[in-house]
């Protein structure tokens, strides 16, 4: 399958072979969205105030997630994180949650997965905490923003 | 914190005790897509024709993902999963992937995060088949169209 | 081996038939605490007022842990676990954390194991996030207060 | 938060980046122990002899936790365990178990999650194994006792 | 795909909706065997009787991977199992180690799977622990002996 | 216990030290076959041609499941996995197919317990897709037939 490096010349899905790739210093950057309702997201930041966190403990999930990536995504190969990051931050003008989650290792592949993972899985916890005040919030805008190491080199897109 | 059930009333999190809901046939349904160029939908579908099977394999992601959405998200309750489908549809208006995920269970809370974390991952499992070609890729949309069962009753959003 | 009923009548280790037990509610609760020094115990209380959220962390933790209980406990049947709740109390007279679970379920063997796992983990959590400043903290008092449900009866342990 | 790495200059929890440090050889020592009756210690050496291994079980079930580690504890990086032996000594004078976990790694992050880990599941598992015949045993001492390897170096805790 | 009820009419892999299947008392028993050299399997019994216990660490690691089944198996339910237990004889005449394991539920579909799961991950356990003797050792006659409960009925395969 | 090296001097089981082992590329692959009816194998070849994709769904199960192996084998190491392939092949002798796993990492320890996990995995998956057709398939032959890496040196085994 030309260009998809997943599957071997017979169109079989494998692991593919990273065996001789150096390991080097990798990052990746992704970001995303969860769209509620201005009464909803006022809900969120008062609890942040006073009593309950949900934006911490969406971080906490999405940390988490991202050491479950290569358990979750068939093909992706299991890599020694050195660094999670989420920044959850309230956005009126959406209104809702802009999330970003930065991820570092030192491996043989990129852990745009692991990025990518970490950022859905905080918006589905977000979505999960608040489902019982709005059930038609969108999650949206899930995308690599940055990414850096490895053969292909650095990649930007704002 | 008023509204947000997953808050006790000091705001700690906790696991809302389900204890004494009657056990009810339940049914949940999400949706989600996957953006690209129609290059990069082009080699998907050709795949599929021929030889490797990205749809499949995200098929296969997102009904294994269902069943760990209760490990992904914190005060998810674990629950007797009785059906996972997902519809996985090539759409060239997008350019991308439509994604349906149908859930059901018998059991004391809905099937929502289920649903939706069978979405997310299906996408992402894209994602990382057809990065070699793409890298700008992005998910969105995704969200609940539809439950049934529970005291909340019907949800149905289109 | 007498008494030990995860044993069969030649010693072998087997998880317990429980097939034709019924259906009933069953609660356990669990204690233990962490002992520090005063001046870290400090340093959560200050992260908890302005910045850092170690217990709620820890809460999460334990949470999460409870449904990994069958998991990580070899014999112990996995349940549907219908409430999980922890409460973490700083305590200056230890000082350290006072840390109580108490979980609930609808099943065929009680939730004992789940409540012990929860108040484990959720400990050294606590630990992992403060060791930087302090590494000879200890666990104790880790032990079953309180259990429903179940042919065995209503245990106290106060 | 002063002191706390887990946490950043917002007292936002994050997965603390190592990626700059080197991979050193680590090891970390922890301990604890599980208090019964003395008529419980008997049933469980008499198992060894005869029959049902409890600190076989357990054994096993402390070397699959400290493998668990990175997933139980929400901040903590996974790491390439490179051993992890554990011993479970009868203590007549408690009465009880004495449990002692010792765990290597070749990482950029040291074990001391994993050893306490490790400790903390088999003493958990002992009680689930013997809990038919008593209900109030109690786990306590749990500690690290020796750590060495990385930059803040060699500890003692004896 | 006629007969292969994990496929929808458009040939589609789906988990099977059960949801409309009752509840019912269902067990399943599954054998296989690890053949060795004589030399190997006295190694094995010589441990038995004095140090090393290799068909106990082999019958948890089978017990454990039932319950993991759901997770291994794309399409199967999860289910709450109620017993497991696993028989390990070592047989001269293979010469090998003989497996069988009993699996019980009370759900909406059958427990062969787990019983399979357990079989050839209690087989795989012991070429682990052997393998430093023997590399040659080969696991086979994994299959089903005996199924009840659900529409399809008893089978038995002797 | 002489030669078996996951036991201590006293048969106490331990995961092994590797942490002196130096990191070296390492290969294993094993082999294994599932047998049924030509009528069953007719099934499973009609459905890649036209609609239901059992082969693979196996083969996505086995590359899966080699990522879980030190989840599932007690004693065995957690390793960075780089290559997993699996072939899977109808071959109407058997009738059945045969399946053979290919693992590659950059570790202390063989990936031997991987090759031979993946493909245990692949013919349960296999297995449980296809018994509401035939309930008496047998997996067999799972065997490694070729190894190289480390200091044990080059195994083959046709």
């Amino acid at each position: 399958m030309a260009g998809l490096s997943h599957f071997d010349r017979n169109g079989k899905a494998h692991m593919v072979d990273v065996s001789d790739k150096p390991v080097t210093a990798r990052t990746a950057i992704a970001e995303g969205q969860i769209k509620m309702t201005t009464e909803t997201l006022a809900l969120i930041n008062d609890g942040r105030a006073n009593k309950g966190d949900v934006l911490g403990i969406a971080r906490i999930a999405g940390i988490m997630a991202a050491k479950k990536t290569a358990e979750l995504i068939p093909l992706c190969h299991p890599l020694p994180i050195t660094k999670v990051a989420l920044d959850l931050s309230p956005d009126t003008t959406l209104p809702g949650i802009r999330i970003t989650a930065t991820v570092k290792t030192g491996g043989q592949t990129g852990v745009e997965m692991e990025a990518l993972t970490a950022v859905s899985t905080a918006a589905l916890t977000i979505y999960d905490m608040v489902k019982a005040v709005q059930k038609d919030m969108e999650i949206g805008g899930v995308r690599l923003t940055f990414k850096d190491g490895g053969k292909s080199g650095r990649f930007e897109n704002s």
